[in-house]
């Protein structure tokens, strides 16, 4: 894509939908993948990103990730021509320490021991005071700009009995259900959260955000945030159903379970979805589910391990 | 899907087209992928199995096959309310077996050292003297079947310079020129062949088919045809801009690249097309290239064994 596009809707792929007889005789319901593997840079973060570069007037954006958010963004500001600062830990994988600088971006690496990310992002914002602190998920931008997804799912020739979505800062989630909402669509929505970091369960039962003591340090590398943000909260709150904790292990036989039976490469965060029907297939017996694959950008050596296993 | 589709268009699943920038910078080509992968059954096979079971009065099919067509046969009859018995070495692996039995069909598992294949399907043909003898390949209606894809690739919002397609027995290439040229498309289409079974390239050079003395061991298991059928080499002989001769070793790096570049999970014939274009970089640079990538199905074991490398 070499021109600008002036909207997000003209920016995005539109999310690839894949039903697998297979894989919905295995799990006994009517399951369909809804997979943002295709998206550009590989997740659902570009519906995101490229929302708040458009629609936030800076020449320049600075991010602390490590992950799918750092790529998006670099991306969207490529396309739009701005400039973009992603902090990473320096022991980072080096493929995601490339990918973000193939987009352009700036790969400002840290040592984590010595300073810590949102420490050095706040240097970096007296160094450049124009510049826009782009959050991952607390940012009602990108709501907005992950509701289109919400919006593919309520306009896919099925309705669905229930949509399952990833938590881990709440960004996806919240934007599902706000573009569900908007169009009217009553489809029960349910997060799939890793056990191992369950403070949206938590915060859910306790009707307040609930935040860890540390980034759990699950294989669901997406989902290690320390707590839903407090614009997700707003929305997760009242339009969530409810939330299943997965374990580490049924997260992993989801990815296997994805490449087997729906030939879907996923990473271990995508797969929180299928491994919350796998380990509640009672729940889901009979019903239309649509499951969220967040993304598919996983190192070849996780992804082996998990295959051998 | 419980209702029978009265059309072909109806029963198959639209073509994934797939655009990766990482992708077309490591290659140097505007490079979209067109995925089968997640066609019913996995594989482009089935566009001509449901059209050869849509088409024929028959009650009953009889195929010779250990892969997609097999599969691809068995789930169309099972759609359609038809019988089928799919002749099987007995050796093949037990998930392919189990996934024709899935659908519903006969697997019929011979000893291929006591009988041939084909000569196991004349024992079948005698004793269901009314059965459809089904070719994965050499029948009109096959050709037939596989042309949506090309009227799918006209169709797409890019013009195309080249299309690539794999070639085993030629069903899908002959299927895809003939698309294209009902849409008056004129992008040049190139094969895809295993350097071990380059059968076909052989008959282009000759202007007649050439027929291997053995089925060539190649990893493309999808191409271990003998020779192009009839009917296809009809098609193939003036459609065919060229062929590319892919190396083992291109292959396996085919099905590498498109899983750390675009997420995919292929089978190795299905990375013959990427293969090629890794092979022939100075040719395709700066050109807008599709590659078809005709299936997904891949024993877990195999996958590992190439990602490992």
């Amino acid at each position: 894509m070499n021109a600008k596009p002036q909207s997000l809707i003209e920016a995005i792929r539109p999310t690839t939908f894949i039903e697998s007889v297979p894989l919905s005789n295995l799990l006994g319901a009517k399951v369909t993948v809804a997979t943002e593997t295709f998206q550009h840079t590989g997740s659902f973060k570009f519906r995101a990103a490229y929302n708040v570069a458009l629609n936030t007037p800076n020449d320049i954006y600075i991010a602390a990730s490590s992950g799918n958010f750092g790529q998006a963004l670099a991306r969207a500001c490529q396309i739009l021509g701005k400039r973009c600062i992603v902090v990473m830990p320096d022991n980072s994988a080096g493929v995601k320490i490339e990918a973000v600088r193939s987009f352009g971006a700036t790969a400002d690496l840290i040592n984590t021991k010595e300073i810590g990310r949102w420490e050095r992002v706040q240097q970096l914002a007296q160094q450049y005071p124009d510049a826009y602190l782009a959050s991952a998920y607390d940012d009602p931008l990108v709501i907005e700009g992950n509701s289109t997804l919400g919006l593919e799912i309520a306009d896919y020739k099925e309705k669905f009995d229930a949509v399952i979505v990833p938590i881990g800062g709440g960004g996806l989630i919240s934007g599902v259900i706000k573009g569900l909402c908007d169009k009217g669509d009553t489809a029960q929505v349910y997060g799939a959260e890793p056990l191992m970091g369950n403070d949206a369960a938590r915060s859910m039962r306790e009707g307040k955000i609930i935040i860890n003591e540390l980034e759990p340090q699950t294989i669901a590398d997406g989902a290690r945030t320390v707590s839903v943000g407090e614009h997700n909260w707003q929305i997760i709150q009242n339009g969530v159903r409810g939330i299943f904790e997965v374990s580490e292990e049924k997260i992993k036989e989801g990815v296997r379970t994805l490449f087997a039976y729906a030939n879907l490469k996923v990473e271990p965060t995508g797969a929180l979805t299928i491994g919350a029907v796998l380990e509640n297939q009672e729940f889901f017996a009979g019903k239309s589910v649509c499951i969220v694959v967040s993304g598919g950008n996983v190192d070849t050596e996780v992804y082996q391990q998990i295959l051998s296993i």
